[in-house]
């Protein structure tokens, strides 16, 4: 039975909100406003650091989009639904995600698209339906980001962008699912379907390189080489199933060409998981002329466009992009969470480290200095 | 029974020769060597010419490489096999490829590729075995274009460069399925692998957009749209499946905007067919954001790089390269024959001129000016 949605009120809690680009966030008391029809309000159970929150709160491009709460990779608990809300109810367990499955759209319905019409990439601050946001201080709008904002205690979703999960799901872990873990997955078992001895380069070693090393591992890749300019990542990369290590600063030639050497004409797919347009070009260059497929992961930091050579392409290569791996989350979140409990999918490794919401200003300075993996903030007292 | 390769001797034929860049061809009596081990000399049928014959003749990037003998789409009889030759005997029809198939290097071998690494694409005006021509006159070598140089009346060609066809096959329409319409067809039905009620936007109605169409019909797409800045493309391209026509002249907004508005949300395919890189960008554009793909043709005439948003890709759009549809020439060309000969492909519509070959400058002179599909030469009195 789901609550009515008139038991909810306005609940104050803590959230750490950003004042402006790339300042320290403060905790402070906001007011979280009951879940409008299709919404639902989840009290945060942990939310993992994710780089794109950097990359956002450290942004001067949007600057009317402050005060803002970041967050967006969390597990929760259904704390209240609103009007015609029928799938959740009160204490499912849930994760949030970034872009929907509405379910009903053109896309949606298609089965072939993870890019919901309805719900799609939320970049205004606000929420999908009314365009406004569910925050405030004192009466002042709070906006979100990705229409999550998950480092608050409580946070309105739409219920579109919530998947339900086990009650036996480690909430501290799963919520890593919620991003970057699935991200990586979903590229190389859904967008490219790596398959058995194929060969593998992936460009970045963060959390979401990483996801496709052990994803590729699984699929039985033969080699998987990994690129990144921290000369620690290798280490780390080994225990995720990275076979061998290039560190450009140690080449004095181009990287394609130590790859194609490396993998005998090159790679059969490379993964662009960095978030530069630069290392797109790089990566379909490292790619086999024959077969080889580039797909990119992510958002690209600074300058948008990809330019690449037309000879690249003539011999029959394949470049494809992707957002969260291609998965569409209620789709098929469900299936991977059930993964990480059958210990088939591993995420402590990707976990550097746990900390109180109190301290979160020390998960930001942490992945600002590329000192972690990981940084799982667990929410609530 | 092959004929020995010591039967075959030097011959003397006419051949069409460009002397310089742009220059109208000579025909000029030339010496054709026999086939070295490995390779066959075909009595050239007939030739049609293609836009890329054009491009590199008017090209200046290469003087050293004239004088030369253009043509590559042809058909022929074998005339003499060289030494080690088993798979051809004298008097075997067949179609020349600008691409070959060795059937044995890794890209062969594995079944997923049409870019022989023996006998890829020749760039530099001579065979691929020993780096010389076949043609002479007085001693000077004449140069060849892709390893194939159909202009002449005979030609030696690598064995893995030439694919055995029917002697029922039309010698004077056949010879299309040797380029252009091999590749349009290939890329829709091998590379995209359009299927029934998709939706596809063509740019560039030349022989090999209008071969897209075709295919695109004959897979049982709902919507073809042409784009060309030629009015009178349109009547055309409605024979060949075109069902709406965008002539971006008559546009005073972004072509993707316009496409977008027609199909609702963007093209499930886009073909570029022109052989310009910044009509990639607008193909890309032009396609479905949640699974469009778009797929290139042909080689640029100009600026060779590509430059694309980020965006583009992130919502899961496919960029694919081909070249020569990504058929294989022996393994794939014989059933496209066949099914020209069932009448399922329909290659009559392609040829607007059929040309004895001493008005082969006629031709060349059509092409330039764009008032020709396919010119078919015929080579022999």
């Amino acid at each position: 039975m789901s609550s009515p949605a008139k038991c909810a009120t306005v609940l104050t809690c803590k959230a750490a909100v950003a004042w402006g680009p790339g300042e320290p966030l403060a905790l402070e008391e906001v007011e979280v406003d009951p879940p409008e029809a299709m919404e639902i309000r989840i009290k945060v159970t942990c939310s993992s650091l994710c780089r794109s929150d950097i990359t956002q709160w450290e942004s001067k491009a949007q600057p009317s989009l402050f005060p803002r709460i970041f967050g967006h990779e969390a597990s929760g608990v259904v704390e209240s639904v609103g009007e015609g809300v029928t799938e959740f109810v009160v204490g499912d367990h849930v994760l949030t995600v970034f872009i929907g499955e509405c379910q009903s759209c053109k896309h949606c319905f298609s089965g072939r698209s993870n890019i919901c019409q309805k719900l799609g990439l939320e970049r205004k601050g606000v929420m999908h339906t009314n365009k406004k946001t569910r925050f405030s201080i004192k009466g002042r709008p709070i906006y979100h980001y990705c229409a999550v904002s998950s480092f608050s205690e409580y946070a309105v979703v739409h219920s579109g962008c919530a998947v339900k999960i086990s009650k036996d799901a480690p909430m501290d872990r799963i919520c890593l699912l919620s991003c970057g873990v699935a991200t990586g997955f979903g590229a190389v078992w859904k967008v490219a379907d790596v398959s058995k001895g194929s060969t593998v380069v992936i460009f970045g070693l963060g959390t979401v390189g990483l996801s496709v090393a052990q994803a590729a591992k699984l699929r039985g890749a033969s080699q998987i080489i990994g690129v990144d300019n921290n000369p620690r990542k290798f280490e780390k990369g080994k225990s995720f199933g990275v076979t061998s290590f290039i560190n450009p600063d140690d080449y004095n030639e181009p990287i394609p060409q130590v790859i194609k050497r490396m993998t005998d004409g090159g790679a059969d797919y490379s993964f662009e998981c960095i978030g530069d347009t630069g290392a797109v070009t790089t990566a379909l260059q490292s790619c086999s002329d024959a077969w080889g497929m580039t797909v990119t992961l992510g958002v690209p930091k600074t300058n948008p466009e990809v330019s690449l050579h037309y000879a690249q392409l003539l011999s029959g290569k394949t470049l494809k992009g992707s957002l969260f791996g291609g998965w569409r989350p209620k789709t098929d979140l469900p299936s991977l969470v059930q993964k990480c409990m059958d210990k088939e999918i591993h995420l402590d490794g990707f976990v550097t480290h746990d900390i109180i919401f109190d301290n979160i200003n020390e998960a930001f300075n942490l992945m600002k200095e590329g000192k972690c993996l990981r940084c799982v903030i667990h929410m609530q007292k």
